[in-house]
């Protein structure tokens, strides 16, 4: 028997006909990323249906010199769950783990494993009168396991913070095939760094999330989303301010777009319609929650939102929704934004952040930057204004070549966004994560103090590169990539 | 030369007269922890000016194989920066690293160098109509540097956290002597695992903090301060429940003594006054607070909260401060346990957590068991029941001789206690950290796939083990130590 056979067989034997497969039919559709990027290839697919048969499998893998590419949803964005070509890796799955082990509803707890799915989480919640804060377009596939690796985000981390805020416990494999189990929440606890921030967001790498306890909030009771139509980004920071200080926790959501999102969304989607009846530059979508404490004076309170930032000269014309139907219309029109720029032609998205200071002067900034160093290229920069973090997506001149462009001028338009957001000391990477498509540029524009800590961490934790080999931690494997 | 003056001599070189010093008057006095527990001592005391300066006196001492035992303003509970006694390590204070680098009142951030002093950033928040949420006895001397590494928590941790969740930005010298920056902070950022958590609560093992960014709050406008007597410890997890269903984010603390503690308070603290007129067995501290937006509301809400607490029998009797100077009454009767308890006789003391959903019922059955095993002794818990955190002391028997019991039962008593926590999956640290009071307890009761990942980390960023050694990070020196 082959090395690989004999592995198979093992493999088979841990987990069993439902556990492991390499038949070809089954395993491909999960070779290739969602979005179509990469594609690799792999040994077999593993889908243990316990902790115990993940920490069983990886110490299997160990043994036989097998790296293991983790994967929930495959809805991520940076190929990270992905193998490479050479298909001397297994794929392993946590689909299978989608049980709920504890739902604690009066301390707001719920204990899921991995495999458990946004949207599935989303309705356990709610039909207890609770709800779970950060959601995202992936919902129907994405699970905890990825949420978590990744570090997801959305359109709430203003308020509630991406997925690291809603973590209070965590069960994970190590790479010693040892489990990390953190489950039974400790609010506090100083013994010694804690051990769980480093698993979140390191995208497999350093081990293999295989269940999570987390925190839930009171069911919405209402809520409030206005529209404001604005002359000018730089007042869109004025803005968020003002809503700050105004509506105070009630914030929930601040999302910005530009006059020409808004008017590829009413191009590409017949049911959009625009909020304000004159074109403004900008654009700015704000969210005000509440529970049942505080649900009576939320409608005064965005209108005092309103009344004080005309006042204060800080938007040219604004309204609020007038009913849970409109508001959702506000909403579609920022979900929308990215469909409808895709749709226009080839286009170089960038996921960037900077401080949040300084995010209204950058994309002021970068803006006619890009534009001026790429002729007939349109910059637009849309998203969470109040995270510092937007979706900056750069269309190419009219008569590119799709799949042609891309890989020239387009790559040399990401060079320069990225440069760019170094320059400002921003990230290459807000919320979708480094995985493999951002790995040689992480190693290019990283700051050399952290990338040393990085290794050194991976190293400490995998020493013989096992988990999710080749994504995040660009290692120091010759001196060109760096 | 000896090879201790080559290197004192290259350390004043460096840092000048204000910066180094081997006076053994000026340096005694920092090589006692305040509680008066453990001595040390050291080669000299070096106070570096500048973040350059740490930089390049790790360096420095890398090259002459020197440990460096970083000190903030030397009130930790728990020896943490402390040297030991073999007189090779240096003392670094940060204290004259105190400035303020950056105040950003509209994006409501401060940066400020580890020497900062925690009344002072208390003192410059409130100056602009800001708060900063966490406060604590030592505040007076405590350092934001000393406060990050300990990972600091306090009675405001039920709402706004412990220090972790007040850092946003942080600036730390590594032990390879590079600086690790993220002053300016982003809200969002997925370029790998979030590397700052690993160095806030690491007691200095693992790099040294000399800068932070800081969230600050608005400025409080109104608090209400609520004291009830209860029946039974799972009556006041049961009213905690209610208290966060009524009163939502205004609730910002919720503390327990039982009717031991109160009655010791009394009788130590001659202004002390009880704030109910019947005895209960147990006691809630209970504090809401507004700022400007949420103030109109607050006192309907402490009525509603506690006529509804009522209602469902879960309270004995209850009362609301009817004032200012009422509140801080009933605070200072929370403050005042600790010496009161102290007054009484020798006492073992333990700074524990259990989750906070098992806390009522740890406490209502721990007691009564160490009470057994040790007769004569008595135990008292109170503190932080909403954070599963309680300060658990056991008074010695009458009669017991001081300075002698603890060394003996007493130590005893800390074996059982931690023994019980660690039963019920808690923390033998919740709050104090680790230092070298606790570390061989850590060694003996922590979990052994935390302790490993613990030990690989510290030997990836500190592979020669200089950073504050000895302290929180049990080394696998001997087999007994496990």
């Amino acid at each position: 028997m082959s090395k690989t056979d004999t592995f198979s067989k093992a493999a088979a034997d841990l987990l069993g006909t439902r556990g492991w497969t390499s038949d070809e039919e089954i395993v491909t559709p999960w070779l290739t990323d969602w979005r179509g990027r990469f594609t690799g290839k792999a040994l077999g697919l593993a889908s243990p249906a316990s902790t115990q048969e993940v920490a069983a499998l990886v110490k299997l893998c160990a043994q036989h010199g097998v790296p293991i590419v983790p994967q929930g949803g495959n809805s991520g964005m940076s190929g990270g769950a992905t193998p490479d070509d050479s298909g001397d890796a297994i794929l392993l799955s946590l689909r299978r783990m989608d049980a709920v082990r504890n739902f604690d509803v009066d301390a707001r707890q719920i204990t899921c494993e991995a495999g458990y799915i946004l949207q599935t989480l989303h309705e356990t919640a709610e039909a207890e009168g609770l709800r779970f804060p950060l959601t995202l377009g992936g919902k129907g596939s994405a699970t905890v396991g990825g949420l978590i690796s990744t570090n997801a985000g959305g359109t709430q981390v203003l308020r509630h913070g991406s997925m690291r805020a809603q973590v209070l416990g965590l069960e994970a494999v190590m790479a010693s095939g040892e489990i990390f189990d953190t489950l039974r929440p400790l609010k506090k606890d100083n013994r010694g760094f804690d051990l769980k921030q480093l698993l979140i967001g390191s995208e497999g790498t350093l081990g293999i999330v295989t269940a999570a306890t987390l925190r839930l909030l009171p069911a919405l009771a209402d809520r409030a989303v206005l529209w404001a139509g604005l002359a000018d980004i730089r007042d869109a920071r004025k803005l968020l301010l003002h809503a700050e200080r105004v509506a105070g926790d009630a914030l929930e959501g601040f999302e910005v777009m530009p006059r020409h999102s808004l008017e590829a969304v009413l191009a590409h989607s017949p049911n959009a319609r625009a909020p304000l009846e004159d074109k403004h530059e900008w654009n700015a979508l704000i969210e005000l929650t509440a529970d049942a404490s505080t649900a009576d004076a939320l409608p005064a309170l965005a209108r005092n939102l309103l009344e004080t930032a005309f006042e204060k000269g800080l938007v040219a014309d604004a309204t609020i929704a007038r009913n849970e139907a409109q508001a959702e219309q506000f909403w579609m029109i920022r979900d929308e934004i990215a469909p409808a720029e895709r749709a226009i032609g080839p286009a170089m998205q960038h996921d960037i952040s900077v401080p949040v200071t300084d995010m209204a002067d950058f994309v002021a900034e970068a803006v006619p930057r890009v534009e001026k160093a790429f002729p007939g290229s349109t910059a637009v920069a849309f998203g969470h204004l109040g995270d510092g973090n937007v979706h900056f997506h750069v269309l190419a001149p009219k008569g590119a070549t799709p799949g042609e462009w891309e890989k020239t001028e387009g790559k040399a338009i990401s060079t320069f966004v990225h440069d760019e957001v170094t320059a400002w000391r921003g990230s290459i990477s807000a919320e979708h994560g480094i995985g493999q498509l951002k790995r040689d540029e992480l190693a290019r524009l990283g700051d050399p103090a952290q990338l040393a800590i990085l290794r050194q961490v991976k190293q400490a934790l995998d020493p013989h590169g096992l988990l999710n080999p080749g994504k995040l931690v660009p290692l120091e494997t010759s001196a060109s990539s760096l």
